[in-house]
């Protein structure tokens, strides 16, 4: 009979609920920091620093060590913000180099088949900051989803009546594709977007 | 400029070094994990006890919490020894019910390129089990690969002489498969190794 210790078997249980870690890459990811005792101890002890140490902005709902976040409390263009899903939108976005504003984590998208109600996202502190921070553009860069369409969409009707100008990321083809593998709907939308040379 | 917080670069470091994480995956771990703190504080306490309580066990150097584990601490049959590269090739046969004698794990396997010789394995051990526990018969489990086969060569030449058995797992067609997809040496072997019915 197989048969795992207690410790283990409670390690696995919490590495599966990862995403994207099943029963055997548990087990692969087990066995490998078993190999390195130095490795899990320095694994367990940052997890614990993290735990304590991070959390969301009361601002802006990004993920940050100081409340402020480092974007919040520094001198960024308070007149545009840019509305994101997740903390790691916001990361992709910076990553990009073009915006130059501030931004507001939803955390979530609207979902009511999954119970996500505008009243589990941060839209109510989203209101509040377009009054208080004299805002004049909501970017909207939710993801290209069902979902955060519906988000973008429900934004837009409730931002449009307070006089602000709300924009969207630009839909068109990917640098460095082929256009024989973009999909049509793309391909209308590069189109329709078409710039001038 | 993107910044991270201390703490989170810290474990996203520490995500790394998991096999099978990079850069993205180390990110997506870590969103995860701070999407629910209760579950950041449960994956580092067990990984502490872990690291605490699980060790190898001093005859077999499988993995353990108590030392004997409770294959060599209890009654099965210790006349047949079956050599495994890892901890975790242990846990496949023993998933297969098949095999009811004791175990021995290498921890490894030879690897003149990497630099990984006879003394880094648990080989001096095993010669001593097999004396002192009167072992009939090793089964060679090492896995079918260049470095495996050289260390069930090698094996076999030292054990051979001790007049001990030494076997090693058949070759064939896995089950459930198709003919045409197995690859000409599996068949090959498959052949050589037929039985009666």
């Amino acid at each position: 009979m197989l048969q795992f210790s207690n410790s283990l078997t409670r390690l696995l249980g919490e590495l599966k609920k990862l995403p994207g870690v099943g029963e055997k890459s548990a087990l692969r990811l087990a066995f490998h920091l078993l190999k390195s005792p130095g490795n899990i101890e320095a694994l367990a002890e940052s997890l614990k620093q993290v735990a304590a140490k991070v959390g969301f902005c009361s601002v802006c709902f990004a993920i940050t060590e100081e409340d402020p976040c480092w974007i919040c409390s520094g001198d960024r263009d308070g007149s545009t913000l840019c509305v994101v899903e997740e903390p790691q939108d916001l990361l992709a976005l910076e990553r990009s180099r073009a915006f130059k504003g501030r931004y507001h984590v939803l955390q979530g998208t609207l979902s009511p088949l999954n119970g996500v109600t505008p009243a589990d996202l941060r839209i109510a502190e989203l209101l509040e900051r377009l009054t208080a921070e004299g805002v004049k553009e909501v970017l909207i860069a939710t993801n290209f989803t069902v979902e955060g369409e519906a988000t973008a969409l429900y934004l837009t009707k409730l931002i449009k009546p307070l006089n602000i100008r709300v924009t969207r990321l630009a839909h068109g083809i990917p640098i460095g594709s082929d256009l024989e593998y973009v999909d049509a709907a793309t391909v209308q939308r590069a189109v329709e977007g078409r710039s001038e040379l």
